[in-house]
């Protein structure tokens, strides 16, 4: 399962009265970043940065759920990459967890914090909650 | 479970220095929704809107746990209904999970979202995080 | 486990062209809370304060998680302190969940609501989301 993030960090123009030299810096104004999931499934320990944890009566925590995966929750580690591919070397980690809570199609429910630690966003942490189709 | 949702939705008086023709609209300044829940009871799969995902040491998914049911956590896909009955032609889906956190009384803690596809309410989604006592 | 809760209450002074008596009152600017976890490992029932109820394959319900506790889900009301002691008298609740998110540290993601019940604080609720480490 792969997600891509939009954000839109605002950039709030300062104005002065005394105007002095300013160092010049580059304001931050979109950032795409990606995050994509490889849930365990009971024989891929290594590779897995999930697992299913909680499933409803009569599923398994090895096999998404029948109907949708209705009622499963899984919790993730994902690296964060800035293009999408899950190979390219990751800028920081996804960290939460999901529910998959309709039973008519496809949509998960995520909580879950983006903590980024590259050069250019060392330390940055994006908190997200949100209901997400896919 | 059933539960009811008080909705303040602020309208914003508008005012211009260049008074053009508008249309005319009702703003929405109160919505009250209802949604109301059958938890699967391990015979009930046709007509359940939720399940039982995750329970304590000892507890089991078809049954609400002992001690004010503190442990369970179910995830629920509800109708919204405009008002308290469980059979009206429901106007949008409540989707999300809630927690028994309580050992001694009946409260959860519930994060859902809620979708109004309603020809009134086309395509909103009110976002909800908080304990409700019942 | 322990947690500790740093709030910053911020005074709004307020100002008015009719000074009139006013009734003094001491505004409440900073509050700490202290709450710690008990958590059930099949023998404590009696003082557990909370509960694993989701773990990934492979794990169980009164014993954490290998790796970091990674996948784990507990469920807690924890009594809250005013002082870093568990037998202090509690002043309230912190009810709610936790998700051991990370798979090469220790964090846990709590989704949680703090219920203050002193005569200073009567009702006082706080809700919290975000990533502890510790």
């Amino acid at each position: 399962m792969g997600f891509k993030i939009f954000l839109l960090v605002l950039f709030l123009a300062l104005s002065s009265a005394f105007p002095v030299k300013r160092r010049q810096y580059t304001p931050c104004k979109h950032l795409v970043l990606y995050f994509r999931d490889v849930i365990y499934n009971g024989e891929n320990a290594a590779n897995a940065t999930s697992a299913l944890v909680a499933a409803p009566q009569g599923a398994n925590l090895t096999k998404l759920a029948d109907q949708f995966h209705f009622g499963d929750i899984a919790v993730f580690d994902d690296p964060i990459t800035l293009d999408n591919n899950f190979h390219s070397k990751p800028v920081g980690r996804a960290q939460g967890f999901y529910i998959y809570d309709t039973k008519n199609t496809f949509t998960a429910w995520l909580g879950f914090t983006s903590v980024l630690n590259s050069t250019d966003h060392q330390g940055t942490i994006l908190p997200s909650l949100e209901p997400i189709p896919f």
